[in-house]
């Protein structure tokens, strides 16, 4: 079996496509898939395959991938399941290179011998298969999207350095629309259902050696080749933070897991230990796996836990010192020179200390002094800022003043900020800086933390294996 | 010093108001308050105060509570805190009933013979003040809301029937923003800040009584009178859920709680055991804070935790198995009856167990089959929907299945779903009938425990305590 990543590779940016089970009935699956490639920029050969039509979209249609007049890179298969193993060995003779079943009904609801035939019609050839029971794949870039999630329903994400791998078809639904509203960008994305024969580790190792991708996001039910898994998980944690899911940590979820992707979810505490072991950034939790992923895709790393707290809330300032300190940060002492210059330029009410409360009246002069201030001391190594735009003076221009910062900046520096729609909307224009805003002082905490110790890992990781 | 209790009620629906700092200057703090009286539906009759002015928004200024020609009911005071003392002496000369001090500026920064100077003042005339360092109270149905929050900032709850306090202004103003935003009704507002004479012990004391109030929210830093604090606590916990946050867990949070509201936080630890012995929801974490207060707002209390999960995702079904299980919650076992019903209704496809994944294709029938089945179930003590509505069947009509079941439902409901801007849409519906809806298993689940247990300790209270 050749590199099944190269076979990723080709899915993601094929010089031509196949669609198998094309359709022109708009509630059809083989439809949503060939309407994407048509209509999202997708620059390579088109051919429908449908035994029934003569014309889908205006694309003339095949009967058979065997065909089209030339060898595709990828299949994609979208017919009822009995149906599929003898459409993958028309791939195999047709010499296609890489086959994407979305169809689901294989192992995981008991067909186990259907996919079995699948897998050995597949090896037959050397067919790399991703799928079956899966959503496929996405490149934004290449114009590839074979979900089939309505559009309408979905805010779908634009461009970026977060890459995302998915078991499940709705986690990936429900990830890439939450990327997509928080207007994160993501790189590539990829879902592989029942990982009959493109697995887990095989997506790793092409997320590792993917250059678009400076983040990945992972969720995972069960892994299959034990050894070189954990391989794959040494190879790219050394290169870049991977936020990971792993469904099936008690019995009751390994059962559900098994009837999901028929998935053999294995010891969860192994796992646990595994990703540890490799820095990874282990969290269950769906409000969490995002808000972990922000402060990766575009903050520096840094191995210092000296956290410089600005707040225009005293409150608020409190639950974040205790969050940071929960987490294995500490408050960092500001310099002399600092607090001299703080003492000149704040109100007298203004204790000079961290958390550096600025007070509920802080405007836009107040917050820029103090952050100026704070990120460049020499005492502190990352930034955080309370923020809340219910008080008098947080306004457009605060939000401007922290987008401004984020330029060169050598330190993270991250946002707690909630509320409303005002809020909300101040939110949208900080994050587009790059700078990742958090509901909660915990989240926040949480994140900075994952990063630095994903980025002592990796110092550590580095002068080991290098 | 009389039962402050009842002069918190006085605050909150007062026969007549003075703003003592009155402003026509919609730049201070003493202009929002009275116009927020004038706008908001307050009934009562307003005396603004201002010894420069002779007429603000239309009303006749005086220059002195002793000049004001009847006793009013609440004084609130917004003016420099040099001048405090003098003003609450005013206040006790003219009978005032209570006073509400927003100004700071007293102990939280270092000021302590100024506040003792305000407290003594006080004290000689047995006057309740709230305050210093506060917003002040706000109960939206009389029109009573002394935040001087600029409106624009801020999503204003409606109300209902859950009660909020906050030692923190800014915590105060944040929660609230969220609360609005949510779209959860509230019934009544305190902030208190330096807690000088009327503190949080009488703050429990007013929400216990309170018949508006279903449920309380609490952010608190530290508690001044120790034995009278938790007799408070034991007799609010047994009549209404109350989620507590407590600021100062670490030494460097008490630390920063010193300089925000001059309090001394205490022994976190006993805090906390305090809270769980007497049926107290804890958690410092703000994202959970509403999360939690939304089940208990509109959800009955039961004490079972078999937990009928319905999902149209696989894999988010697995999360959610993990999620119950680890926060003491077990998958509903549905009966024969309901097993069979179902195996006729559902597609082969579907998996006749819970997780009841109803497949990604599920559709208004399937889902109300499913909920109605489940929801009956005499096995089933809490239904949890997952409905992720980026999938093609999920859409309004299931959001209104899952309302209709919200009325008369002896057993709590929630929702589990998450995504962009079409799910928010749809997350509204839901939640407009009552319903919860969490963005992850995991704050479901943990939402669901925390009601079965405060159901529990309430039943073990009530036999105890009555």
């Amino acid at each position: 079996m050749e590199d099944m990543s190269s076979s990723i590779k080709i899915m993601m940016n094929p010089k031509n496509v196949a669609i198998v089970g094309a359709s022109s009935n708009p509630d059809k699956v083989g439809y949503s898939i060939l309407k994407n490639y048509l209509d999202l920029g997708y620059k390579g050969k088109i051919y429908p395959v449908n035994i029934k039509e003569e014309s889908i979209l205006g694309l003339k249609v095949y009967k058979s991938v065997l065909d089209i007049p030339e060898p595709v890179d990828v299949v994609v298969v979208a017919v009822p399941a009995p149906l599929v193993p003898n459409i993958i060995d028309e791939c195999g003779r047709a010499k296609s290179k890489t086959v994407v079943v979305v169809t689901a009904g294989f192992a995981e609801v008991g067909e186990v011998e259907l996919e079995k035939k699948l897998v050995e019609t597949a090896n037959k050839y050397n067919l790399p298969v991703l799928g079956p029971n899966c959503v496929g794949v996405m490149d934004l870039g290449s114009g590839v999207d074979t979900l089939f999630l309505p559009a309408y329903k979905f805010d779908r994400p634009g461009i970026g350095t977060l890459g995302f791998a998915s078991q499940s078809g709705s986690v990936a639904g429900n990830i890439l629309d939450v990327i997509g509203g928080e207007n994160l960008g993501l790189s590539k994305f990829i879902s592989y259902g029942n990982a009959s024969i493109i697995n887990e580790t095989d997506i790793l190792n092409y997320f590792a050696d993917d250059e678009d991708t400076k983040v990945l996001v992972f969720y995972l039910e069960g892994a299959k080749r034990g050894k070189e898994f954990i391989e794959a998980v040494k190879r790219i944690g050394v290169k870049k933070p991977v936020i990971i899911a792993k469904g099936g940590e008690t019995e009751a979820g390994a059962q559900a897991a098994h009837s999901h992707t028929a998935s053999l979810t294995g010891n969860y505490q192994v796992y646990d230990a595994i990703f540890k072991q490799y820095g990874f950034i282990h969290s269950n939790n769906l409000d969490e796996i995002i808000s972990l992923a922000k402060i990766f895709d575009k903050q520096p790393l840094v191995t210092g836990n000296r956290v410089g707290l600005i707040t225009n809330g005293g409150g608020t300032g409190v639950l974040a010192t205790d969050a940071l300190y929960n987490n294995g940060l500490v408050l960092a002492d500001l310099t002399q020179e600092s607090k001299d210059y703080l003492r000149k330029v704040m109100p007298p009410i203004v204790n000079i200390r961290t958390p550096l409360d600025i007070g509920g009246d802080a405007d836009y002069a107040r917050f820029n002094d103090a952050i100026k201030t704070v990120l460049n001391d020499d005492n502190v190594d990352v930034l955080a800022i309370i923020a809340l735009f219910q008080t008098p003076g947080a306004d457009s221009k605060v939000a401007q003043a922290i987008c401004n910062y984020s330029v060169d900046s050598k330190k993270p520096i991250v946002v707690i900020s909630d509320g409303g729609s005002y809020t909300q909307t101040h939110k949208k224009i900080i994050e587009s800086s790059g700078i990742p805003v958090y509901s909660s002082p915990e989240m926040a905490a949480k994140s900075i933390s994952a990063l630095i110790n994903y980025a002592k890992y990796k110092e550590a990781a580095s002068k080991l294996y290098e």
